[in-house]
């Protein structure tokens, strides 16, 4: 298969915004930002056999390789409008193609956005998309900004990701339900555009937990210059973890497991309540973890109030970090 | 060196520009895009050992990667605004860090586009780059547009980037001022920005020479439904080109040569000489080579009316292509 062959199988699945006059297939797209939004852009990349394994399925890397940029749209509170996809592949091979595409394609479809560009290549399997969004001017929802006294707040369950990758090395083939929707969160993250939405204007910070719990919050406090409490009795753990796995390593999955993609974020505490309240309604769960206070760093203490430490904050992508 | 180092090395060259409310260091970057502007995005990758040597010098691969993605907006009349950069590097190296971005910055400083986001990662060596740029409301050049009776023009000279790789590739070490002066274009590309901007309601279709001059103006062709026949000997060679190889060798290197970043367009002729003087007083030259006919396809000749072909048209990414 040709790069051209290969461009137009891309090409084919783009489009469906009208703010797009033009897409794939020039030296670059056309896009139209509506008067009144603030573009919000970012950029990640998903590199075989470091951010995926090397027999990972191709539909679940293209998920998931726009789910990682949507999540952080979402942490900033920003809707969905574009995307860019540069795809490095040892070979053309169209199985591929088309199986990383209806993987894409079934996220990029219910969230909106629409693949306008790119870039194919002939190198090691790796997927770099950029996603642009849009959020009305003031409206964006950032790391700075968390103030002493708010709470400190996650969506979902924490640790799920971290225990599916803990499976997936260890190569155990048991196919059970808890298996089975760990391994969902692993490969099919959720990105929560819905709670990024209905965070704007009311949380003072917000991030997403790629890295891990303490390694994200951490950013917050940096960035907000305050410093953040957790109880580790009050992260929200799924019944799958739960099943599978004693309390001591749940907890260590959900403080340093990445790839869980909730939302972490701070409020002011009056807010919580009414918050959680109008989320339910939409089928998402929000927890209270613990509050901002002066000071800097994140510490996580037990139920009798001892600090509890553990050997690395998050994922880094090059050893020797101490975050 | 660990990952928030790095990121902190970046970071410490981005910024530039008032349109950043929010650059690197939080979720994703806040951008705003002035009213009656339309936004053109573009995204090209470069991986270690396809698109340059193993032992290229890390700044060359800076310029080279932010240059390509530069040309694309030229080809589209754009101004350049804004950049994102993912970097998958095999371990942190401080030096190729430093040396990587002063490359980038050599460009980027005067292009006026300042590095708001991206991500690095652990992988093969691999960039790459999405650029946006802005564009008045309905002026942006497009390959679709090319009418019949129209001149077709190219900026520069053709053929020197595949010159200088065929040197590279043939280990040729002299030091020649021809040949420094090849290497240069190879490795230090020019976007032509500049003409991009001068092209604004003037030239009805425009592409960047990247993949050869065949191959692109097939693309001008194909999405105009038109037909292009040019002049072997109207093709610009730069004298440095010529003093290192005979016509056979020059004019497959003109033709189907890849890598020039020269702008190819189509305008009516009774435009032409106003433009060219007006771009002389810049320092661009540009030349008449052939012109737009009724029908499909690209054609080149002889002095003679001959048609000439070659074996293929220009640089594919994957093998098996028949452009």
């Amino acid at each position: 298969m040709a790069e051209f062959d290969l461009i137009a199988r891309i090409a084919a699945r783009s489009g469906g915004r009208a703010d797009v006059p033009l897409g794939i297939g020039d030296d670059a797209a056309l896009l139209v930002p509506p008067p009144g939004q603030q573009l919000v852009a970012c950029c990640d990349t998903l590199n075989a056999g470091v951010h995926f394994p090397l027999d990972a399925a191709a539909a679940d890397i293209g998920w998931k390789a726009l789910a990682v940029n949507l999540s952080d749209l979402a942490a900033m509170g920003a809707t969905p409008a574009w995307a860019l996809l540069s795809l490095a592949l040892p070979e053309a091979d169209a199985g591929f193609i088309e199986g990383f595409l209806d993987g894409f394609d079934a996220l990029a479809t219910p969230a909106g956005i629409a693949l306008v560009g790119g870039d194919t290549t002939h190198g090691p399997l790796s997927v770099t998309i950029t996603a642009l969004g849009l959020v009305p001017t003031g409206m964006a929802l950032r790391r700075a900004g968390a103030r002493v006294g708010d709470v400190v707040c996650v969506s979902g369950t924490l640790g799920d990701a971290a225990a599916a990758l803990h499976l997936l090395q260890r190569q155990v083939e048991a196919d059970t339900p808890a298996v089975q929707a760990l391994r969902e969160r692993l490969c099919r993250p959720q990105p929560r555009l819905a709670l990024g939405l209905a965070l704007r204007g009311k949380a003072n910070a917000a991030i997403d937990v790629s890295d891990g719990l303490l390694a994200d919050l951490g950013h917050i406090a940096r960035a907000s210059h305050v410093g953040i409490e957790l109880e580790a009795s009050a992260l929200p753990c799924s019944m799958h973890v739960a099943a599978l796995y004693g309390a001591s390593h749940v907890l260590h999955f959900q403080a340093t497991g990445g790839d869980d993609y909730e939302l972490a974020f701070t409020l002011p505490p009056e807010r919580f309540e009414s918050l959680q309240s109008e989320l339910a309604g939409q089928g998402v769960g929000i927890t209270r973890i613990g509050h901002v206070v002066a000071g800097s760093g994140v510490v996580l203490r037990d139920a009798q109030g001892t600090r509890l430490h553990f050997g690395h904050q998050g994922w880094e992508h090059f050893s020797g970090a101490s975050a």
